[in-house]
């Protein structure tokens, strides 16, 4: 059902909070930054444990209360809900700081453990019913999806092996191999086109010229495949309703 | 209705003085075109200031006879209209330039000021019917599109997070923080790929070939969801008819 | 109807010097070959200019018995050909290389009127009837594609002027007035990203996101309209007979 | 119909070793890789030949048992097989190793060969479905590719030439001829921007702005032409068994 206006301020606080841990543990990683405000990155990190441990135990608590677990017993349900992609989510949150926080040796380099804590931004996900219908979409869409990687796969195999014979002689240093060739073919397929790795023999180039328009050819079919999958979405009615 | 041969005319003379405008703003910049034509470009200032202003007042006074105010007070008609999305364009054409012939210190550099002209060309969305129906379109989507953000969002924390960690001590004046590394995250996922950065260790390639591949999948899934909400709408028949 | 063989080997051989025309015009273009080969290239122009006037004499001869202009006199069926599409085509690949031949002036470079010749890859248009399917449903959509082409000319002024605004002070040389700025916009907006140009300021690489992120939009938003559009054709069933 | 556990161990296996056989082919091209293991790659590639031709003789035996050969004679059902694309990619993984091991000279250089192995990642399509029934769709859809291939060769010859004429006075070394210029049509047409070519003079830049935006068109072209035919496949119904 629709939140009452109490359940939408906490909400809201909550998103803010998950905005502010957001931009702080970027602009952490900012020198200058990090030295001039020494104890407000701190700061930010102890209280937002609180809350975010905080919020898991509430949601713990109340899920018994959810709708998707109204007929098991509490401790299913708590056990179902723990378990679910958004309870895993809220549990990684925390988990890291709170280990570290009680001296458990994580083996980690400390920088790495402080941007871990990037993983808070899936949090955001709980506040958007249209992404989760997007995600949903997806994932019955499974199959086609892989099928659609797998012809990228054989792609880039087929774009990096013809580039590095081509260009191989002509240029040793930068399609050296083909896992160097497969950098080229990535940002190529892609059309990234960084531009660091350009092919020079003629048969390099022809070879390129197929690979940016097999690009074009791929990001149509992707586009296609997600687009009908919509579309028959759209058809079965229902997925307007959840859409909203 | 269809209009009549002197509205149409009249529409064709404000688009040309409005591109005329947009040509003024762009060269003004351009400081040898600037400096050899000292007396032009204040007098296509000076003209178009008058003409949008007339334009503006005779809307503001006929607006009582458009369909949409048809049955309001010609006063709340006026209201109606100058707070509509195209009454705001048209005074917002014309007013930071009204201001400072008045003589109203508006607190910011001449330059900006000048070319802050360049929100006239807001006005040629008057002229089509078509772009209105998109933008309607776009609108009913609202929250379609913020889960697709979101979902941009979210990718772009996670790419920049990793790829920090993986090259920052490969390349610490490039990707020395997470902003700097959110920056070539921007221009790989988008597949814009500008070349000034690029991930040099193995690890780094690895995250930036599944970026790239993230990004078709970013278009593909922006395209479906346009192309299905597009798709929709033609089922709903009406939409043929308000296009044309 | 269906073509007889001995029209398809007729289609087959004009459809190859087009290509070989193609080939000389291009390769034409490159000293060492143009100079290792001096007769060749005059001899397939020259041999290329009677078979396609010999051609369009042929058609304009022949037009009378198409279909289309079954009902008219034969001076306005050859007229109607004269003027359609195709027909203006087939005069263009050959009147100036005959304007030429016949001693008249055109006051034109030598080699522009040389490379003017790469119009005759216009005539490989005659043997796809899909792609004349397409060209039509393209035609049907001529408000929506105005209306799209309206969207981007609104946003790269918006793009090249905020970024003209953010960066002329970091980098005059680079970002030296909107016109210049509106290279870079074009650049990013349509995700090509040579990185010839590239904000520096903080300002600058927000603006270069939105600018990006909006190039994604603008993929999304044209192929959904192309896409509803091929949708609402196949709706109409006549579609896939025409399209074969 | 659905394959038993033994089958769906049996193809397991073979995926794994196709995978195996990818990376070896792969990591081979890396010199110092190559150095430190001379004798795995030689096993993994003979072991690799005798699995991939008793696979290859296993399947020659028993397809007169598969349901597309069961009413044939088994010579007419193991031709049938042989001449399959599937049948012919098995043959393909494994002849020129084994005719270089028979000691017949194949007259290419060593490195070319070992790379040819690369062919066996076409193996992987065997096992999804879902690729296959893309790969048929796009089949039905033969015409209406050539068309939009058509009209991509249309532009980029337009394009090449336009930018030649633009640009080969002000960058006679970069823009030194067509072809060259093709170069560059081609990497800004698929939107793929290397930037190693970038036009200077402002005819050029604003043939690049046109070349840039019907790159957009292109995508939206491509991808409406697959959306629509994916989404008029899911109108008869029938694919959505086929795709699964």
């Amino acid at each position: 059902g629709a939140p009452g206006p109490g359940a939408r301020i906490f909400d809201g606080l909550l998103v803010a909070i998950i905005v502010v841990n957001l931009v702080a543990v970027t602009l952490e990683t900012v020198q200058p930054v990090a030295q001039r405000f020494p104890v407000l990155f701190d700061v930010i990190e102890y209280v937002s444990i609180v809350i975010f441990t905080l919020e898991y135990l509430a949601r713990l608590w109340v899920c018994v209360e959810d709708g998707r677990y109204h007929d098991l017993p509490p401790w299913k349900a708590r056990i179902g809900f723990a378990l679910s992609p958004m309870g895993l989510i809220d549990l990684a949150a925390v988990l890291p700081s709170l280990l570290i926080l009680a001296g458990v040796p994580l083996g980690l380099d400390l920088r790495v453990l402080r941007t871990l804590r990037m993983v808070r931004v899936l949090k955001l996900t709980r506040y958007s019913r249209a992404m989760q219908s997007i995600v949903a979409a997806l994932q019955r869409e499974k199959r086609t999806m892989v099928a659609a990687l797998l012809i990228v796969v054989i792609a880039l195999h087929f774009a990096a092996t013809a580039v590095f014979l081509a260009e191989h002689k002509a240029q040793p240093d930068v399609f050296g191999s083909i896992p160097d060739a497969m950098w080229w073919s990535l940002a190529t397929l892609t059309t990234v086109g960084y531009g660091d790795m350009v092919p020079h023999t003629i048969l390099g180039k022809l070879i390129g010229g197929v690979v940016m328009l097999s690009g074009i050819g791929l990001f149509a079919l992707w586009t296609g495949l997600f687009a009908s999958s919509f579309v028959d979405e759209l058809r079965r009615r229902d997925f307007k309703v959840s859409w909203e």
